[in-house]
């Protein structure tokens, strides 16, 4: 038993897709949340530039004594992750392993759709882990890179013609290629998930990188008996690297609960 | 005379729409652009990031020797010229007072509407250089958070759905307030201007930030007799902080030429 806090990062606040997960799954768990507001997005930078960032994150999160990271952040999992977990002696779980063995069970045609950031995508890391994983897979890719600043800005409703009209011309390409599996291999996708099913149609199954990545640290800690005490209720503490002002109203539309928490200020570029 | 180039600092590309003007209205002379691509969006961090930036871009251009610098930033113009103008002695023009006496000229009614980033609405720059320069003008400013993507991503012609219903729902609550002018207060908006007469029709008349600060540079330079030698033809260099792969690309939109350049790379944390 280990009543150590997890961490959780990502670039901005998406990521708390992934503690609303989490706070599901492992509700006994206090978790420590940090969003790199003040540099997002990560999406369109390089990958020297990513690592550089993600190595403060961690330096930030590892200050406050965890027992395990999870980086909720599919730009810096693609790009980043075999270097962090090389770096630091604490289970660290990406987003790609996880989501690309699920995307392996679930499919049946073994043609598989993955939407992502920009940086994601050209990293070519959830394409060589689904052939690493199954040979014979074929993956289509497509990088949408207005679905942050759209869900950001509240546009990820059905009935919004801006998001439909911008999912159906990321999809279609995909949709062309007969998947029937799409990854949806960013955090904020899942607040797009009617949108991106009313486009794809009951023959696609979605899977999300935020929730699989959870499950997987879920079965790690079990594993390597670092659960917390079953007998509570965990806390969430959340830290951003810039203005915490709107966190609270962003915050509960990602976590979907009505949020009362404040966040903490991080002055990230001094880690 | 003098033949020392003239520094133009943006968060990204957007400023490259100043440069262009610069280049027909000053063609003898020399340009070194910087773009802070690794750091891009300015338009939604703090007053203390946004300054703590801008100063970083300054010390880099300084590194230069320039004569002059043009901040085409809008967000640093109206967070944090008044700082930088007193911590360096040499000329520097933001976007906010050039644009707003040029607004001043250009309005019958006294109703004059801003569209610009989050953080230059919430600044309240424009709102009050308006008016000191005239306290009977009405002002009605409208944050666009969306203009700044879809314009990096292509989706600035007329006919395209999207662009077309965000720049209706950003303009329509201004229009109601019955503006006569509307001041296009990003240096990413004039690549949108044919799309925003659309939705204003003929009654607005449209001032675009960019492109008074420039006419204010020339009239500074020339009355602090800083011009350079009118024989020749002047170069532009262009400096960017992340990946250079797609500037060129890019560039030539915002220039609206074919761009010939490649850009260097700068380290802007080390400065």
């Amino acid at each position: 038993m280990d009543i150590r806090p997890i961490g959780v990062f990502d670039s901005g606040l998406g990521g708390l897709t992934a503690v609303r997960v989490l706070r599901r799954i492992l509700p006994e768990e206090n978790l420590v949340y940090f969003g790199d507001t003040a540099r997002v997005p990560y999406g369109g930078r390089s990958r020297e530039t990513l690592l550089k960032y993600a190595r403060q994150d961690l330096r930030f999160l590892r200050s406050l004594d965890l027992k395990a990271i999870l980086i909720a952040c599919g730009t810096v999992s693609t790009t980043s992750l075999d270097a962090l977990q090389a770096e630091n002696d604490l289970p660290i779980v990406g987003v790609v392993e996880p989501t690309c063995r699920r995307a392996l069970l679930v499919t049946q045609k073994k043609r598989v759709g993955l939407i992502a950031t920009l940086a994601s995508v050209r990293s070519g890391a959830y394409e060589s882990m689904l052939r690493k994983l199954d040979s014979s897979m074929e993956v289509f890719c497509q990088p949408c890179p207005l679905f942050v600043p759209l869900v950001e800005n509240g546009r990820f409703r059905r009935g919004d013609v801006v998001i439909e009209t911008i999912a159906r011309e990321y999809l279609e390409p995909l949709l062309a290629q007969e998947i029937d599996t799409l990854i949806l291999g960013c955090t904020h996708y899942p607040l797009l998930e009617e949108v991106i099913s009313d486009v794809c149609g009951p023959g696609v199954a979605l899977v999300s990188a935020g929730e699989e990545s959870a499950f997987e640290l879920k079965r790690l800690l079990t594993a390597q008996n670092l659960r917390g005490p079953s007998d509570r209720q965990g806390e969430a503490n959340f830290f951003v690297s810039d203005q915490a002002e709107d966190f609270q109203r962003i915050a509960s539309v990602f976590l979907q609960e009505d949020l009362q928490h404040v966040a903490g200020r991080v002055d990230i570029e001094q880690f």
